[in-house]
């Protein structure tokens, strides 16, 4: 498919709105932007850990948990089931929701799960290798991003607990957020 | 401003990706859309439950809970705050996640909040009229919404709780969600 790209866009209020939106000069598209939602996992198999490590940027080569963005068309749970289907050819069930980040400063809620690996699983095409990981050998140092510290830290508080109300944001990390 | 508007979108898959967006045919700017999510809250006032009738379509003359879509450079929680604060002009201070709702017909997620009314009250331009209602006075014939009706059923199963897993969609509702 070609695909001629002329689009130009300046910031302007519309008509009718309150704040200043992208508006296209060529077409005068309004590019409404909304926060984004990334669904993922800390999917589990007895007590260890499925990371992915990233085969595309940004910090590839970096080790995360399957996740990604919410697409048209799923809820947040079978979003984080495709990530886990995509990230790591894994099929997992998801327990209940282990967090929600709010990272304003790029526009994306995260909503984390916990999950338990139901089959096998090996590197898809975002990932370069894929691995169980007991507590002890997470690579911390090579985590891909702070969201990941904090699921895996939250993870870890509830362990042996069958309900527990979600974790937000770790208390001091507005320097990250905002 | 003056805005020419000379969009014209069609569905294509662009380079990179692996499904159908929407596309400029004027000027080739890719709409990506995601999920929108919607912050708002069950605020209560001792014991009565603050409803705000909807000066605007859909469902203009229907009750509500304070509820919006959230922006970008806010979390959460600030995005339901604001939206008690543009709806109510009231001041909320928020307790806890109540629910986790996704209705991916609509291409929504909905995060609603249990909080405390901080001040006083009246309507806002998206209003024709906010009060508090008893539980017994709710005008559940005249809800604007599903979810206006599933989150305060929810909000009722957690009196007298200071902890509590946070809901999501009721059994049996995919003929509503999908
Ligand atoms: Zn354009
Ligand atoms: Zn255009």
């Amino acid at each position: 498919m070609t695909q001629t790209v002329d689009e130009k866009f300046e910031l302007g209020v519309p008509n009718g709105d309150d704040r200043e939106r992208r508006i296209c000069q060529t077409c005068g598209f309004v590019d409404y932007r909304n926060p984004r939602i990334v669904a993922g996992s800390v999917v589990t198999k007895d007590d260890q850990i499925l990371l992915c490590k990233r085969a595309i940027e940004p910090r590839k080569g970096f080790w995360t948990l399957p996740a990604g963005y919410m697409e048209l068309g799923e809820t947040i749970e079978e979003a984080a089931q495709r990530e886990a289907r995509e990230e790591a050819c894994a099929t997992i069930e998801i327990d209940r929701m282990l967090a929600t980040y709010s990272i304003p400063r790029i526009g994306q809620v995260q909503v984390m799960f916990r999950a338990r690996l139901a089959s096998d699983f090996k590197a898809g095409p975002e990932s370069l290798d894929v691995q169980l990981f007991d507590w002890k050998d997470i690579p911390w140092s090579e985590l891909a991003f702070p969201t990941v510290v904090w699921a895996l830290t939250h993870f870890a508080e509830t362990r042996g607990q069958a309900d527990f109300v979600p974790f937000g944001n770790p208390a001091n990390t507005d320097k990250v957020t905002r």
